[in-house]
């Protein structure tokens, strides 16, 4: 009797619907023994979409996040493993059907508990002319005047004390360590000195120490994170103050260390500590007011005018300082400890398909609060499921597939607990995953979502059959509500819009840099990554991984009364439910496809002429790539005279869509980084945060334009042989489509 | 009305039943839309068992191995082609759904056409003393004149002309080397001769090449393969005539030697030839009437007294010879040569679950006729596929499963064809692949049945629920039917019995040195190989590989009427029923964690006392095993609840016994093996025939035993690696049957 008002009227009152959904999900439940989706004529998508924005409760991921930011808890720790539990009762409460704790044994890093890191400057006598600042100055919130704060580090820089000559390096990205050979300055025993913000700081720190540098010191430029001053800056503002010295790891190979390939359990191997992919040089994060103490001294050249930062001095390159004899003295006194971090993993039970998974994750550990990082994200992860359980608790409701929502340990030291799980458990996860969802931060500002996502869920940005997902979600912003851009989807659009597609937004590529690493590089499980963002006002989001991005920065600053939480938390429940419910995977092949082939376009356009003064060709690769995108579109074709009311049929189908992701995966690896197997989707090697399609094909090209002749060859049997495995990888991801054994 | 009686009859009657399954089976199409196997109940897979016992005629099978005996076809070639050919027409002609040639461009081995190889006695002056033959001999069917025969040769063998003293080395196994190595044998520079049988002729190349020989001479001695002296050999009897030289290939790595772990596609990468794996010294087999030419003049000790062979001289190790001045010549003059070699693929599509392969191989080359190896297999396998044709065509009948039968090109060059294919399709075959039936000689013998499996096919020995399989098979052998002994297993059981279950016949763990090799090993898929075979009366089927191994062999000798292919035929179709009809996969958990506990065990009591030397736990890996142990036990039991009404949850449980064999599959291979991943089921690195269970495991500790000092370190280290992945394995094969993902 409420049937006919649910398929054609638009309920938005709570309690209207929640009474008729009751009777709905009553009848389903008896119509499932067949393993088929027989209530969905009674009950749409759009329904359960309108729950969760009726349910989800800003005042409620409020009170998460204060819950999840009063103690410093960096992975590892007992505060960490508070955290876990923290996150662990409550899935429990909330009632999900399983809830469990998996620990993993690891190498971590943690700076002195007695002997703080310091920069010096030390005069010609080795006297300390002036020493960096401890820890970062209390500014506004009381917790930031916890003493269990821990002494500025970074996570996993090599103890030592070195001093030497200093140079300035700009941002330490290849093409800035090139400049300063062609100057002519050698790095060989010198320290570093590098602002932060463009490429991930442990490739700034393998550069450094491949070059000969002793030790590498980090600052954040004001121009880049305080464009209006010194005094517009937090507590006042969210741009970054002087003291400000962001914490970070300079791990560059993802997981623990001492366990490559194989998870931390107790029975794993570990490699000797020598042979781990860790730095064998000190590396140390400042505030830009020390930063400022240093470089005014800096001797030598000016450094070239877009080397120039926010400093109100002029940036030299060094070596070296004005003051005869000065020096610069790096202290670092971490310790890598071996330490358990747990990853705590919840259940809601599939109704039709238990063995299929839909992912949500985020990681508990933060490198202090964490208000935005990772909080605000765990914070609508429990927000979500606090909901989500409530429909299965009121309801009877469950999804279609498994939703197994993820908290994982210490990712700030380089996605350590996701990668040991997707490690221990890659069988039945490749086999099993539909997709990952990762909200590493549910916000990192309020300026416009972002979403970063692998192309096979690119479809969602625009829905099918006239369901546009961002669309439905109001806009949290007020004053661009005020300018008419309703949904969150419209100041999306303007504000991130896409260069190929004007008026639409940019779907971004995933990257790396986050707790999807395993499941998309290693897996191939299409993952996507979602947030509200900063402009590009600043180079990043000023406050990340320092002390002030506390629960404050959160509630007074950059969401008041958390409206732009509720939008994340309601768009992770929608795609989750557009994975968790259709019958048929809503993948979009058709857009892997377009991407795949402007990938290799753009390669053929950037490096075809290279290529066949080689007389290699690229005819099987480009003729894979046709091949691919034809088969996607007859795979769609096809799937129309498919019997829905045959349940293998439909799994059938469901499968070949989930295995195009793993085709992509070459199980030897990428060339010379054997931890990244996906052929389509890994970063490049230059910067692990950035995406770059065929990032093997690419990277190998861009090292062959700037290799020493006697290395060339080499690179090109490389490329040669990459160049193979790529073609066949897309072969492969057109033969699980077309069901075809030759 | 024919239901009754089908389901509480006997039939046996060939037209009683076929008039009735007519009706049945037009039920059971009418019931499959929901994709559920409704008509069990209506037609038991003991009428399909009789259908195919009634239905494969000795008389057909007796033909196709004619049609496939007329001429040399070794891979690669014109001839292998056609054979090819006739396969794929024959299959077409039949019916089959689908019938494909799937090409390989692979690197080859073949004589030369213009100059033999032949091994010399060279004089003081270097004159040519003696000289072997250039072919062997014709002896009795009119085709072994055929002038395409080639010059007698071993795949891949190195062309060279190399000349030296002579040192004879038995077997060519480890022990022997060792022995030689004791009485201040030096190999440095010398031909070594050895007599084959015992292991894996590329395997004594390998460690002849190691060893600083230059060159190797293979035959097959008497005493192991015509213990009845020369005049009671071919065509007298099936034993080993004088003349006879089997060819074999020396290559050490299975598949196409350019393209290790690719397919050897059109878009493929080549490794340089210089780094093929295939040996760098020219070896030559030769028949035991040419190696007594040799041996008699050699000098030096005599040999001890278990090698010593069947010729009538005192074998004496060299090196050198009585005569002064005397030496070796061996001239080889092969030619590795690119070509293509094709596999034929046919498929009957599946009625419920078309995307689950039982798959059934064979190869189609041969290194001359192929009378036994492989074509008395490839007759089995057209046959079994004309009558489950006939089943399709004449009823309307498809298995529940899709069977996919395949022909392999060039298996004789070391698994070449398949392997490719394994490799080219390996995601697809990971993901649906149910099971691999190999059959590479119907008939080696008429002693006893013969099968080799992996231990998730063990319980087709004693099958299920009173369903015996070998027992229902008649015994093809009329003396052993008249002793009473009725069914081929009976007499399996006589000849073969299981030493840890005596009346009960053994049924062999898998190893590898056919084209189950890349769907057990790499894929993990369980596989089985059967045939009939040879008694122990010799140490091979005696004609394996050389001139004489001719329909005539096979028709006049071993099976007359052809009544021990039809036996193997006949099973073949049962094996194959019996992975494709059930709804749940038969696999024998139980059997697979007995094998894996007591594999353990030998380990433990063979290697304890030298592993807890160096402190090493294994307690995970002992608790890993007894948690496998436990897992399978309540992985039945659970079952127990199922609700076979519903397809997903029946395939929920199928693709957990499914995964139990890809848990063991390591993507980075066993130590130093990286063409080897199956923790379990990988032979023993030093003789790629034997099985030998988790071989990285008792290979490096076998090692250890026999290695000097400065290589203890690593081999221990190697040793601790390996044992965290194999615990990891065997944890992640209880992981995928409790579902748990902590």
């Amino acid at each position: 009797m409420g049937r006919f008002s649910l398929l054609t009227g638009c309920l938005t009152g709570g309690l209207g619907l929640t009474a008729a959904l009751g009777l709905v999900f009553l009848l389903a439940t008896n119509h499932i023994r067949n393993g088929r989706n027989e209530e969905k004529d009674l009950l749409t998508l759009e329904d359960f979409e309108d729950y969760i924005m009726n349910n989800v409760d800003p005042q409620s991921i409020r009170q998460f996040l204060r819950n999840l930011t009063t103690l410093p808890h960096l992975g590892g720790t007992e505060e960490e493993w508070q955290m876990s539990t923290l996150i662990s009762d409550t899935w429990h409460q909330q009632g999900m059907d399983e809830v469990h704790m998996v620990p993993y044994e690891v190498l971590l890093s943690y700076p002195s508990k007695e002997v703080p890191n310091l920069v010096r400057l030390v005069d010609q006598d080795g006297g300390a002319a002036w020493a960096s600042a401890p820890k970062q100055k209390p500014l506004y919130s009381p917790e930031e005047s916890n003493p269990d704060i821990p002494f500025t580090f970074n996570g996993y820089a090599a103890p030592g004390n070195v001093t030497g000559d200093a140079v300035y390096v700009n941002y330490g990205r290849s093409q800035d360590f090139k400049t300063l050979s062609e100057k002519g300055i050698n790095l060989e025993g010198k320290i570093v000195i590098a602002r932060y913000g463009k490429i991930f700081r442990a490739n700034i720190a393998q550069m450094a120490e491949d070059l000969g540098a002793v030790g590498l010191v980090l600052f954040s430029d004001p121009s880049d994170y305080a464009p209006e001053g010194p005094e517009f800056v937090f507590p006042r503002s969210y741009f970054l103050p002087p003291s400000a010295a962001p914490f970070g790891t300079v791990k560059l190979v993802d997981g623990d260390p001492l366990t490559p390939f194989y998870p931390a359990t107790k029975s794993a191997f570990h490699i000797p500590m020598a042979e781990a992919p860790i730095p064998t040089i000190p590396v140390q994060p400042i505030g830009y007011e020390d930063a400022w103490q240093i470089l005014r001294y800096y001797g030598g050249f000016p450094a070239p005018e877009e080397w120039q930062g926010g400093l109100n001095i002029t940036y030299n390159l060094g070596p070296g300082f004005f003051q005869p004899g000065w020096k610069l003295n790096l202290d670092v006194n971490n310790n890598n400890t071996h330490t358990t971090t747990y990853n705590v993993i919840g259940v809601i039970k599939g109704r039709v398909e238990p063995d299929r998974y839909v992912l949500l994750g985020n990681h508990i550990d933060a490198w202090i609060f964490g208000g935005l990082d990772p909080n605000s994200g765990t914070a609508a992860m429990l927000e979500l499921s606090r909901v989500l359980t409530k429909l299965v608790k009121e309801k009877g409701w469950r999804p279609r597939r498994s939703l197994v929502f993820c908290a994982w340990g210490a990712e700030e030291y380089g996605i350590v607990g996701s990668l040991e799980w997707t490690e221990q458990f890659g069988k039945q996860l490749a086999d099993r995953a539909v997709a990952y969802l990762n909200v590493d931060m549910a916000i990192e500002g309020n300026y416009t979502l972002r979403t970063k996502s692998a192309p096979l869920l690119y479809q969602f940005k625009k829905g099918k059959k006239n369901v546009f997902l961002f669309h439905k979600i109001p806009n949290p912003d007020p004053e661009e509500t005020k300018a008419g851009r309703l949904t969150v989807y419209d100041t999306w659009a303007l504000r991130k819009p896409d260069p190929v597609e004007p008026n639409s937004p940019l779907m971004q590529f995933i990257g790396s840099g986050s707790d999807y690493k395993g499941f998309q590089h290693n897996l191939g499980i299409p993952c996507m990554d979602t947030r509200y963002t900063y402009s590009d006002r600043t180079l990043g989001e000023p406050q990340y991984h320092t002390l002030y991005e506390t629960f404050a920065l959160v509630d007074e600053i950059y969401d008041r009364g958390f409206h732009f939480h509720k939008a994340v938390t309601v768009l992770w429940g929608y795609i989750t439910l557009r994975l968790s419910e259709p019958e048929i995977l809503p993948f979009s092949l058709d857009a892997y496809a377009t991407f795949i082939s402007r990938a290799s376009n753009s390669i053929l356009e950037k490096y075809g002429d290279l290529i066949s003064s080689q007389n290699i060709t690229m005819d099987y690769f480009t003729a894979a790539v046709r091949r691919f995108k034809s088969t996607t579109s007859a795979f769609w074709n096809s799937t129309e005279k498919l019997d829905r009311e045959n349940p293998l049929a439909v799994r059938h189908v469901n499968d070949q869509l989930m295995m195009v992701e793993r085709a992509f995966i070459d199980a030897r690896g990428l060339p010379g980084r054997p931890d990244y197997n996906h052929v389509v989707t890994a970063p490049s090697k230059n910067d692990a945060y950035s995406g770059t399609a065929f990032a093997g094909l690419s990277d190998t090209l861009y090292s062959l334009q700037v290799a020493p002749d006697d290395l060339r060859a080499d690179l090109w049997v490389t490329f040669s042989q990459h160049l193979a495995a790529v073609t066949h990888a897309l072969e492969t991801a057109s033969g699980v489509l077309t069901d075809e054994l030759w």
